[in-house]
């Protein structure tokens, strides 16, 4: 789709900031440029708004929506911009929509076991409100202190408890959502089931704000299991902690919670950003594996045995944390990952490739190939458990230019690589802007094809987040 | 969307049996009328097809949607015929597609907890495949013994195993699709998550036939639970039975596996069927719950406290059954119900309501006053831990016509209630051509007019399964 859209001019940004109550908007451009970027790191993933708009109803957006439709206006929607495909982006610039100051959580209803939020909310603040009352909100991103829920829903977000409950989509009971023309609609409710007409809750999850905005949020909550423990295990190499992964999945007969991976390279770097060390620094590799049950001893004994399995594959140790303290060192350091990367390499790629789990060694082998091959210097990390790995490359050496063509080379490389072996770009951080010219590599022509149609069946004047997935 | 269909004249008839290999089609007029309807009761729901083909390859099937495209012939896709609201029925003649001999498991693949199998794999076999692995395929349709598994997945069957496990689409990975215009494409694959483009999987899953078929599935089963445990539980009437499920669900801490309900009245149908008698025949109601954990101990603490809760929450007794003879007395029982009905009344009609959780006893107040409002014989079974309950309606006393026009105006009824309570048409069974009138009922304009665009993206030409869900 080509579109083509207006510029607002003076005139249509009196009409458009008329719509905003309580000046509920900014065009000062020191401003504007937080919304110019999410967390992916590049110079060619930075685009200006015109105006940012901070709307606090639905009505008020399926007012600015309605406007924006007939004036031919872009509007990119924006959650916490902690999103690492550059999703959130105004490729055209015109309207950053940012759902910010819909922040509330509006009801938590004990009796369907659901809570109903506000795209704003950020989703630690799901997750404790959850467990107040003995239940648990499943979906975990890493960025849980700091995204959105809607930016949740809007990537389907994975991170560290997908093996067990599934990713954010499957939390997911019910949407409402504007459509790019300003009409609002309901999709799903408080029910565990529902096959009346097409399943729109489930394209909406993962759609990266190009199908509509969502407004609120029906989220179904689980029991929480009473015990938890987190094992953490170095192994000599990366070879051999990875090599246990698929094993333990199939032979353990049981889902864990997490199977989370840091290399050494991930963890000296985690380190040295949180001037902490885990124990057995030195080893290739960690593993996190975390079990939950409500039964004390059944823990116990699992994790004997999931502790023996690790030992006879090749772990060098397998350290128990029981307790709070321990468990959320364990947890700083991996979630501290993607921080420490950024805070230390001002140019660096991180990568989300995800492949059947069988899969995960060949896959790390086709890594340090091409890292090697492109002199790329590589940390990986990521949910192993799910064959979903952040292969991340630094630039330790290159001038910006070279940087840009040795990492473009390395992806085609890796995404190439990654196909043979069953899998496709991205389990959990999307395409956004940053993979969109390699989805072809993944995606038929008549697949392409289809996406384009959902899209124009969604968004006829193509206004919303263009220049992304379908365009 | 108005299509019109070109007829099958005898040239077009010759040419389609000549795309058909080994003679792979009938058109004997009784084997037609096999294929012109499914379980849905009522004359209304009877249309001949012209003709019936047996593909056994996508390629064939890709060949024949090419064909059909060009000559603009309607194609309904059918797998076991066990529908229950009429979504294999080819309402404009034309072709059946059946595939009921696309029945091959092609692979078990141990390594990623995958089975991947043909359309016409009826669902049991796959349940005893996974089983003989020490894995489990949750996927539980009470019709698990005869219906396919492409049908389960077109319909986003339930079942059994659904508080805890989802319902079909939950375990499928990946599909291969014939879409109408005979392209093959593939959606998903072996990967626990993906974010690569929009969600097709979810979209085909629950879509009813109307915008691909559906050649090849992939499943994730997940750890087969060492113990099981089933309790039948016997409560004085139906509000008894009813107002504890909500109450379970929240006070439990634990997901069963399932929690089923039976009224008396599908409790002696079922009995009379079978000829054989669950204990307290003569109770207001009783449901099934199951259990299953790893270690016998915790499953028999779990057991013991649920079974307090029950005798606590006015149940007359708690019967354990944890030996397979039991357990399959019990489920046989349950899982009959259906076929009891239909051959015990000519004239039925079951309905597949879906509501929060917590509005159950409200609903099943309503579904009394209906049914009294209207001089109709009721049963009510169903998946009660879903919200999901088989309201059905039993003609023991009007003319065909008579019996038409009450049950039209108890549906009316039945709808809206449900609709107030939060509630929605179907939770299992489909729109199919059953649901389709009251579709504007739950869904609003704007979100009926995406459904049309959504079935127009895929189907340009609308010849696949036409007169369903978006027509």
């Amino acid at each position: 789709m080509k579109a083509s859209y207006n510029r607002l001019t003076e005139a249509r940004m009196r009409e458009l900031q008329a719509l905003m109550a309580h000046r509920n908007f900014t065009v000062d451009p020191e401003r504007l440029n937080v919304y110019s970027h999410d967390e992916v790191s590049g110079e060619k993933y930075r685009f200006l708004p015109d105006i940012v708009l901070y709307p606090e109803t639905t009505e008020q957006i399926a007012e600015i929506m309605k406007w924006a439709s007939k004036n031919k206006i872009p509007v990119t929607p924006r959650g916490a911009g902690t999103g690492l495909s550059g999703g959130a982006v105004p490729v055209f610039s015109g309207i950053v929509l940012s759902l910010e100051r819909m922040n509330r959580i509006l009801e938590f209803d004990k009796e369907t076991l659901t809570i109903t939020v506000e795209p704003g909310v950020v989703t630690d603040e799901i997750q404790k409100a959850a467990k107040s009352a003995g239940l648990l909100y499943a979906g975990d991103p890493c960025s849980s202190d700091a995204s959105f829920i809607g930016g949740n829903v809007a990537e389907n977000a994975g991170g560290n408890k997908v093996i067990k409950y599934g990713a954010t989509g499957r939390h997911v009971m019910g949407l409402e959502v504007v459509l790019p023309d300003g009409n609002i609609v309901q999709f799903g409710g408080k029910r565990v089931k529902d096959v009346t007409g097409y399943d729109f809750v489930n394209l909406m999850v993962g759609s990266e704000g190009t199908l509509g905005i969502i407004t609120k949020i029906i989220l179904r909550l689980v029991p929480l299991s009473k015990y938890l423990v987190d094992l953490l295990v170095p192994f000599k190499d990366v070879e051999t902690a990875i090599a246990f992964v698929p094993k333990m999945i199939t032979q353990a007969k049981l889902l864990p919670a997490s199977i989370e991976f840091m290399d050494h390279a991930s963890l000296t770097l985690t380190g040295r950003f949180l001037n902490s060390k885990l124990p057995y620094a030195d080893a290739g590799a960690h593993l996190i594996i975390e079990l939950e049950e409500n039964d004390k001893e059944v823990l116990f004994d699992e994790y004997v045995r999931i502790g023996e399995m690790c030992l006879k594959n090749g772990a060098l140790e397998v350290f128990v944390a029981d307790n709070r303290n321990t468990r959320e060192k364990i947890w700083k350091a991996r979630k501290a990952i993607a921080e420490a990367v950024s805070s230390f390499y001002p140019e660096f790629c991180m990568e989300d490739i995800v492949i059947p789990i069988n899969r995960i060694p060949q896959i790390m082998e086709k890594v340090g190939a091409i890292s090697e091959r492109y002199q790329l210097e590589t940390i990986n990390f990521g949910h192993a458990g799910d064959g979903n790995i952040h292969v991340t490359f630094l630039n330790d050496r290159y001038t910006p230019e070279q940087w840009e063509k040795t990492v473009e080379k390395a992806l085609e490389d890796l995404y190439r690589e990654t196909v043979l072996l069953g899998g496709t770009l991205s389990g959990e951080h999307g395409i956004g802007l940053k993979r969109k010219k390699y989805l072809s590599a993944v995606l038929s022509p008549a697949v392409l094809e289809l996406t384009r149609r959902i899209k124009a069946a969604f968004d006829p004047t193509g206004i919303l987040n263009p220049g992304k997935i379908a365009d």
